[in-house]
């Protein structure tokens, strides 16, 4: 494991599928009545978004309470940021305040990868700019991996305005890293010269913009949001248009071969990049994405924070009555076979 | 008890006794040095909150952390409702990550039974628009049966904007049920023909607009918030006019019976429907509410969430030492004698 | 130790050695691989910002969870406040939920002091307009203490708008009160006559503009946050000309005398009253006091919240494995030797 989350690219498939397995102990915790172990209990983790995203704050959010951490909910609004304080000066209160884990969002793409020369916490990166948002990449590659039993082979397109998203960045390098084959799936403007190469790696990536043509030779097919704010600019067509062009409906659904999945990171625009009904379909996995994110948030919490010492000081904390060890479940993830 | 709290209609008079007395048990919790029972351990309540209530959300708040649940607060502002997301995406977003309870306030009558369409958790209706506020008429019907031993036969008077309060239409309901009968005190232009229906029961309910005339037969009288931005409007008189014509000073005051309660939800306009003094008086039990509001609200949580499930899931996670049982507690409740 | 803390005007010396002692068997809690006491397990304590202030606000919280009390959050803005809400009833809500504790930050001099008329919680000043901010002055006397060993006989220059800055009132009573001199730095326009009067007793405070003659005279530099919002009015000089003849740079600091502490409230604007390279120096200690903050702040919630009394509960909420008795580290700092 890295010493930071900052991006897929950092990631080997070694690491991630460490993470993978971790996430798969930590998953049956939502199960059991008392949804929390004691592991981070009295660690401080500070979740500072310059950004909002409710649905991501949320997630890390219940990973750290699940694992029993003190949160801190730091809101760029409202702050210092406000007041002229730079990132550096955030950085340098944080660590001497003895946080030991940073959650970051920033508009800005490299934030998170500056924030790690100012502190000794763990980062982890929930989204920089255009650049790279791996928990979202990762609670994905859970997902397809957990359904379809396996990642190196699959056939995944990605559907949308891959120019602008981070999830897209992450996420291709993600599968490309774990040995799928991705194929980028936009209007010619949102494909310019090169950007297969956002695989960052020998990954196999190849770009078209005949959605249909592609929908029969798919295993995983990544819807990814439409950015209203984007629409009607010279890169972009008209929500209409692009509905029409490369939203998939209950027709196109179909050309998919059975049991192929359907993913979309969220928040969706429902009739825009995807319609109401094929986001409730049975093979549609857009739901499981959320659960599974607690799960792999978790994972990243507990392998950046130490994880065999993260346990001893649990031994010591815990009664045994209240606390099936955390290490337990690591270990039935650490024990399965690995994937390649 | 019903699956969820969403109305006060859909509350028989052995539901809202089971929630009194399991209440009287909970309010001994706020008196003990550590005030918190481990109840909810390792569950997540959500407070989602599209409308700002500072202080209905904090008395969930310290409800749910006395039972020792997880609290996740979502505030529609900086959310992705900003973003165009629907209630029923964020639903399916919360279900996904295993919240065990929803406390919602929406603007919109009928949001919080939507949202039980779509969740497993249990709902509670923290304010829906024009149409309910259950746990306040909970906690009114509480405080009052605890200062004056009873609530069948009881004469409650309602005074205000009866019309378009949600707090009217549950408290009347409550009052009703509990077997009080209830006048409805307000200006004619609030008092449309067939508002006696309110009670959506056979409750005992008459209207006039003379507040000097009911008082002296009254034990309970109940003042609503006049909401300063329906002022000056055809349907209202002015804040200076409502004062004197139904506002309740000293004088006003002294017409009530010997022992009458003087009751508000809160937060009051000082001088306008209540003048300072009477909101001071020893027989208004403003702050009572208040007090009595986390117990209620603790004792819907608990009841909804499984009661002995809840305690037999306790039991193996506490030790004796730091947990008097919450079922001892509540049990305290259920053998006093019921009210009828 | 006073019943509140409200201003350091209120403290004894013994006071403030009291609360620095206990800080410093508090201190080591940080060091810990479970940065977490059980002392305030239970009690309530609402974060009371009317003003934003991210930094004190994160300061205190996490002080509170280290003590494992139960947080309220509750800002002004979305609240009741807005629908024009007193303080007083504020109040009185809080004092019927039972919160044990009020940390306050308001606009307005004197509302901490209000406050305590209407609750029986203990209540903490956390910054009011311009009177005082009496846990500032309390890390900056620890921060002094731990870092030169005493605070009596020190000589201590105060740096910037001092006419406006409850944080310069109360340093100045802190610092004195415990037997330092101070002299007070700034343009003649922010010196009226009387200002030395700040020290509210028989402290020694002299004045001058002349901050290079005050330098090599100085043990303890204490720089103001400049007020940007204060620039290019009648009083204050342009943010360049307060740089060149007030802002610390490496010339100035290397006026200083070998050991001198260079402090800062925060956040600082570097390149106005200090540059980036003085703020980095090793003989600043401004993350320190960053640091020291949370170890004061659990320290006076802790005396406030009944020391002895706290503990004993603790005794029968603990297991001994979690907790080494917050009794003990306060009692390490108790058998310390006084400093005068």
């Amino acid at each position: 494991m890295t010493p930071h989350l900052l991006s897929m690219r950092d990631l080997t498939a070694d690491d991630i599928t460490q993470i993978l397995d971790t996430a798969a102990g930590l998953k049956d915790i939502a199960l059991r009545p008392i949804k929390k172990v004691p592991t981070l209990r009295g660690r401080t983790v500070c979740n500072l978004f310059y950004e909002d995203s409710t649905r991501t704050r949320i997630s890390f959010e219940l990973a750290e309470k699940r694992l029993s951490a003190d949160v801190i909910n730091f809101s760029a609004k409202g702050s210092s940021v406000s007041k002229g304080e730079s990132l550096k000066d955030t950085a340098l209160t944080l660590q001497a305040m003895g946080v030991d884990a940073i959650v970051i969002r920033h508009s800005a793409s490299g934030a998170p990868q500056q924030l790690t020369r100012w502190v000794d916490a763990k980062v982890i990166n929930a989204g920089d700019g255009w650049h790279q948002h791996p928990t979202q990449a990762l609670l994905d590659l859970f997902t397809v991996r957990e359904r379809l039993g396996r990642l190196a082979g699959l056939r995944v397109a990605v559907v949308g305005d891959i120019f602008h998203s981070r999830v897209a960045r992450s996420v291709v390098q993600g599968f490309t890293t774990m040995g799928a084959e991705v194929t980028l799936v936009a209007p010619p403007t949102l494909l310019p010269p090169g950007i297969e190469r956002i695989a960052d790696g020998p990954g196999l990536v190849t770009t078209t913009s005949d959605v249909d043509a592609v929908l029969p030779k798919t295993d995983v097919l990544y819807l990814l949001r439409v950015q209203r704010e984007r629409m009607a600019t010279q890169f972009f067509p008209s929500s209409r248009e692009f509905a029409r062009l490369w939203g998939i409906d209950r027709e196109r659904l179909d050309k998919l071969p059975e049991g192929a999945l359907v993913m979309h990171p969220g928040p969706m625009n429902r009739g825009v990049e995807v319609t109401a009904d094929v986001a409730d379909a049975p093979n549609a996995v857009i739901t499981e994405q959320v659960t599974n994110g607690i799960a792999v948030r978790m994972s990243c919490l507990y392998l950046l924070l130490g994880g065999e010492d993260a346990r001893d000081a649990d031994d010591a904390a815990t009664t045994a009555a209240e606390t099936p060890p955390v290490a337990a479940a690591a270990g039935r993830g650490a024990e399965r076979e690995g994937l390649r």
